[in-house]
């Protein structure tokens, strides 16, 4: 009977995997089928159209658009800004608004908001709320994600971006281009490759060597491409390695569009294209946002000329045709299109989840928070930023939100039913209009009438709550930071406000690192928020009560001093003659702290919770692999506070002995995991050998040695909890 | 007794006369003293100033400042836009803003709307809210009011300005000129002279024979400086009569400097100078808003160079800098400086009555209106105007209004309780995004779907409510409307909702005159609102519910016909070779029609009431006059109906047998009379025997003919009630 029973079920276990296994191919063949007809398809379609219709299609003809070719039945395409939400319709020859009254959007929360909830199902509710409102507004190609490395904390952009990881950066880059991707909306990621500073932004060689690229600068794109299937790939306004990204071979032709099989369409930058020939035969499909008439662009009329000489090729104006073409079967043109929708109740709720789990807290000694709302009678909700929305402002993209909740907004709505609350400016974030700010570069004098104010507030409240940090004016696109210092005066203000008032609460609200260090000595809580979306402030005042309990991580490193960082600690920014060399190779963020030791502030990963957890139990499946599989790890992790609470788990692995140096640490898995008090989970993770590998510039490939290698799990990047080894053959 | 007691009265009379007018000379004489004072203060500073210090006073040193002397304590001069309120702070160096939290200002409502209140004592309220609001941001100058006389219905800016008529014009360029100054805030009265039209406006010669402007263009102008005491004028765009206004001698030195005695200061309009030389010396103090480096400027280094080569002398650069530091002296360096208040309750009241005062009632022949509350069930209100803010919007100078009610939130609030009100956007105003729009100059295509969702939620509604009309993109600086046409397919709409629903009242929200006539063919209620301002929905929702009783009347005429009007019907507009010659001469607005016979569609002063009043017994105290005396006219009116409400009772003069033409009537006097139900008054009007004159091109000044003249009494420049004459001698 056994005997007969295990072979009946062994054959029905065959069965079945056969099955499976023929559903699976069988799915898979059928896409190929619909892709190679798809392909049979726009060639007839190409054969069609003249070489002016082509050319038509590869270059601007409005701000945010390219032509189609009416006569055939193929639409314009259409694109938008950007990745804060869907940028408000703007006139189609010019930068003004066009004032419709039905494109106020959804405000997400920021790129480095959306890190750090270290949750990739995040990055994929905004990425669906991106794609259902470009919908609503007939965008095709939506401008997002951006997820350059953040290299250099000052970097204006860094609040547009992810993280400073680029395990963690692809991660989210996957799940926010497959959110916007499955509403039919093509994804544009960018900026490819290497552009990690704004000063200069346009004009700057930046020097990396090819291992850096391969294993920090690439790694996101390269998942974004191969497992999000992004339809669109933007090339940054910089030079890398001697050649503008827009006509760099080696990055468009070879890596993107051979090595990583790109089928989609690359796109400029918005003025970032320089040249006809260089450009239209190194790898660039759309040239976007030059000046100048439309016709004129360098890829118009010159490319044509450029044909007709015999420097470009027929082959090559319709390999970029087709690449448009498909990419317009796959949104615009596609069958099932959603209708989309704008400003949703759903989209604002997907706002608020986002905005509820980046929050970080990073200080709370004296268990200050969450605020005990019988206690408190009256609350000082202190600073500019806490009346201030952050949805436009600065230069480059913003939103025209449909709704923004100031933090002085949630702490009314959240508290104020028992509190008396009232709200004092404190400092004014107006430097950019004062003349002797602009001429001394000083944005940080404090005004002492308003801090006076502030503090006889203060003086009368049960907690004081300041709302300090930047705005989307100090942090933004095309400049840098000057330096990490808190702005406007805003040290002067926590000083005088936290010596008046013990219970202080600090919220920063900013999209990069700060000098918080005399804030962290003193014994405040501290709570990070970010520019944090249409529900910024009803996510913040849930914290800040507990009905949320604060999960956010840190998504990059906040150094202890500038000169800690790699590119000011090796003098490579903003480089010099407009060269600027990455000299740290792949020594980038925590990579370099760690190698380097050099303690910072607060680390990456870092962040606290109103709970506690215990983790332990650290094994592996195996303790020997072969280079090609996968190691399972396991780890049990226990709640043992008194709220509900989510802790992200990060798996860390340290190669002691190496060929080449190696990082002190990488992150190679991680897992937010919710737990309600008391509760208990075994969680497993995941890394492949193959993962362990360095680029190895030698064979020009990914070497994955044998030997020993160290698996540290902890909850941040500096507070390793357990480790153990694994040996690959 | 009688006699003793007669002259003991007289007695009295004669001292409290001789009291009067000591006190009045009294205070003349000091106010002399004081300028006098003032005069030598100011020469002492001009000697103790370099010649650099002083040329860098009269030209721009950002975008809406000018130069100071540090070392003699001399602050910068700073303004800022515009009419509709304190526009936003912007950067130092350019347009964008500047994000600050504490500029959100109240959004007024627009010229037009000031004017349709017909109530001078609206202009000054206008006038304080934009002086404190100025103050609590620290601008000296307000680029504010705009007054140019409404030549063309076309003219991109009638929105911004006041009217047709000069006599209205001046008495609300007096009181906003007053109500703006009275917070030591400097007005500055635009554009002077004759920019009338949008197109070319900074290239176009205008021709204007010397009456026409001393009748028509010139008089708001010379109230403002000669009544208004205005500090500063802005020089126009356009050339008149072949000179650039910025270096027009005859307009600058010769009229306002030399006949009207204006002491403050002339700047010109942004990037509206052109020549060194020819500027300085014919009466341009301050150049603003060019281009380029600031030291590069008209007035900047060439200047210094001018003077240094004996070009310009010392002294005319002397006068200006004295007229700059006078212009100081009555604002930013005053003593007792108001601090201002921005955005209170208060000035949110002033911005409500103004739009409350400016609604006008164009048709309500089945008394539609009000609304009867108690039958109505469901509103259906359509239109994109319903949900559309106006604060911003188009070319030019806008508000960050802190609040703006817009017509569907006024009418949720006023009727919402009571009735189930939905909405129906019913089409769009996005034409501008559209690229066949753009190229066909075609905005009026209706968008069916919306028509037809419009229709369905009309039919099954008591009462529909339909917003059309233009917004500030339609109707906006730098560009003048192509027709008089609904934009949009807003007729289309109407006749589709009205067509099922017999409630139908037509709200039409514009600042200028729109082709109304299948409209008013119609049995329908037609409410004129504007761009009403940040109580904008408030006002109109409660004229709608008769909460307030509806008394503007219009400020120009509604041509039956483009044609019909004066600058089309002559061909002038928009002129050959960039010369636009104002054929009509004096024949502007209501003067045109009535003289040329041609029956406007909704004439001049028109405008409805839900009361009736009747007016009776005009008298004049004598019936002949000298030519230094004035004309007291008397008459009764009575509010026969059952509400409250307000008449405005016009005073026209026609004079029938001059050596000259003369319009068929001119306004010469109106009053504003509120009365109660039942309520009846007396009202005396007054007018110049001076002010019956003309500009005499032959003798160069005003000549009052004797000989007869009718006063013609009504409640629009059509509806002349009651005439009567009197003789000049």
């Amino acid at each position: 009977m056994f005997n007969k029973g295990f072979k009946e079920i062994m054959f029905m276990k065959c069965i079945v995997t056969c099955f499976i296994a023929l559903l699976f191919f069988g799915s898979v063949s059928a896409q190929n089928k619909n892709e190679a007809a798809l392909k049979l398809k726009i060639n007839r379609i190409i054969k069609k159209m003249t070489l002016e219709e082509k050319i038509a299609m590869l270059h601007g003809n409005a701000l945010f658009s390219s032509a189609g070719v009416p006569r055939l039945g193929i639409p314009e395409l259409t694109c938008d800004d950007g990745p804060l939400g869907v940028r408000e319709e703007i006139k189609r020859f010019d930068w003004a608004s066009a004032n419709w009254t039905t494109d106020s959007a959804t405000f997400l929360p920021n790129g480095s908001a959306i890190a750090a909830t270290w949750n990739p199902i995040m990055a994929n509710k905004y990425g669906v709320v991106i794609g259902e409102e470009a919908n609503a507004r007939k965008k095709n190609v939506m401008l997002a994600p951006a997820f350059n490395i953040c290299r250099m904390p000052l970097c204006g952009r860094t609040y547009e971006y992810y993280s400073e990881d680029p395990y963690l950066n692809s991660q989210l880059a996957i799940q926010s281009v497959k959110g916007i991707q499955s509403q039919h909306v093509a994804a544009c990621i960018k900026h490819f490759a290497a552009n990690n500073q704004e000063l200069d932004r346009d004009s700057v060689n930046t020097i990396v060597d090819e291992r850096a690229l391969q294993e920090i600068y690439f790694p996101a794109f390269k998942a974004a491409v191969q497992q999000g299937n992004a339809y669109t790939v933007m090339s940054a306004y910089n030079k890398l390695n001697g050649y503008w990204c827009s006509e760099n071979g080696y990055l468009l032709n070879k890596v993107l569009k051979g090595d990583w099989g790109f089928k989609g369409v690359v796109m400029s930058d918005w003025a970032g294209t320089h040249h006809t020939v260089a450009a239209a035969n190194n790898g660039l499909d759309i040239e976007m946002g030059s000046s100048g008439p439309y016709d004129q662009w360098y890829l118009a009329k010159p490319l044509l000329a450029a044909v007709k000489a015999g420097e470009v090729s027929v082959k090559t104006i319709d390999d970029k045709v087709g690449r448009i073409l498909w990419l317009m079967y796959h949104t615009s043109m596609s069958t099932n299109h959603p209708k989309g929708a704008i400003a949703t109740p759903e989209h604002t709720k997907a706002a608020y989840d986002i905005a509820s789990e980046s929050i970080v807290l990073l200080k709370n000694d004296k268990q200050l928070l969450p605020l005990k709302t019988s206690e408190i009678k009256r609350i000082a909700v202190i600073g500019d930023n806490a009346v201030r929305t952050f949805a436009l402002g600065g230069y480059g993209a913003g939103v025209k939100a449909k709704q923004e909740v100031t933090a002085l907004e949630g702490i009314k709505s959240r508290f104020g039913k028992t509190a008396d609350i009232r709200f004092a400016q404190s400092y004014r974030a107006s430097y950019l209009a004062s003349k002797t700010a602009e001429q001394n570069g000083d944005y940080n004098e404090p005004d002492q009438d308003l801090i006076n104010e502030a503090v006889a507030l203060a003086k009368s409240s049960d907690v004081a709550i300041l709302c300090i940090g930047s705005n989307r004016e100090y942090e933004s696109e095309a400049h840098d930071r000057k330096s990490l210092e808190l702005p406007f005066g805003e040290q002067a203000l926590v000083n005088a406000v936290s010596a008046v008032n013990p219970n202080t609460v600090i919220v920063v609200m900013a999209g990069a690192p700060f000098d918080l260090n005399e804030i962290k000595k003193s014994n405040h809580a501290i709570v990070w928020s970010w520019f944090n979306g249409s529900e910024a402030g009803n996510a913040l005042a849930d914290v800040l009560k507990g009905t949320i309990n604060p999960s956010g991580k840190l998504p990059f490193t906040f150094p202890a001093s500038l000169n800690d960082s790699p590119a000011f600690n090796l003098n490579t920014y903003p480089g010099d003659n407009l060269t600027a060399e990455y000299k740290e190779g792949i020594l980038v963020g925590y990579r370099w702290y760690d190698t380097k030791n050099i303690v910072p502030l607060f680390p990456f990963g870092y962040g606290l919770s109103y709970t506690d957890f215990s983790i332990s139990k650290l094994s592996t499946d195996k303790s020997s692999y072969k280079k090609d599989e996968t190691i399972h790890a396991k780890f049990t992790i226990k709640n043992t506070g008194e709220r509900s609470g989510a802790e992200v788990v990060q798996l860390y692995v340290n190669d002691p002995v190496c060929s080449v140096q190696r990082p002190e640490k990488e992150l190679k898995a991680f897992k937010k995991v919710f737990l309600k008090a008391g509760e208990k989970k075994t969680i497993e993770m995941q890394v492949k050998v193959a993962d362990l590998a360095f680029y190895d510039e030698a064979k020009k490939g990914w070497n994955t040695e044998a030997g020993e290698y160290v698996l540290e799990l902890g909850n941040s990047s500096r507070n390793i909890i357990l480790k153990t080894k694994i040996t690959v053959k």
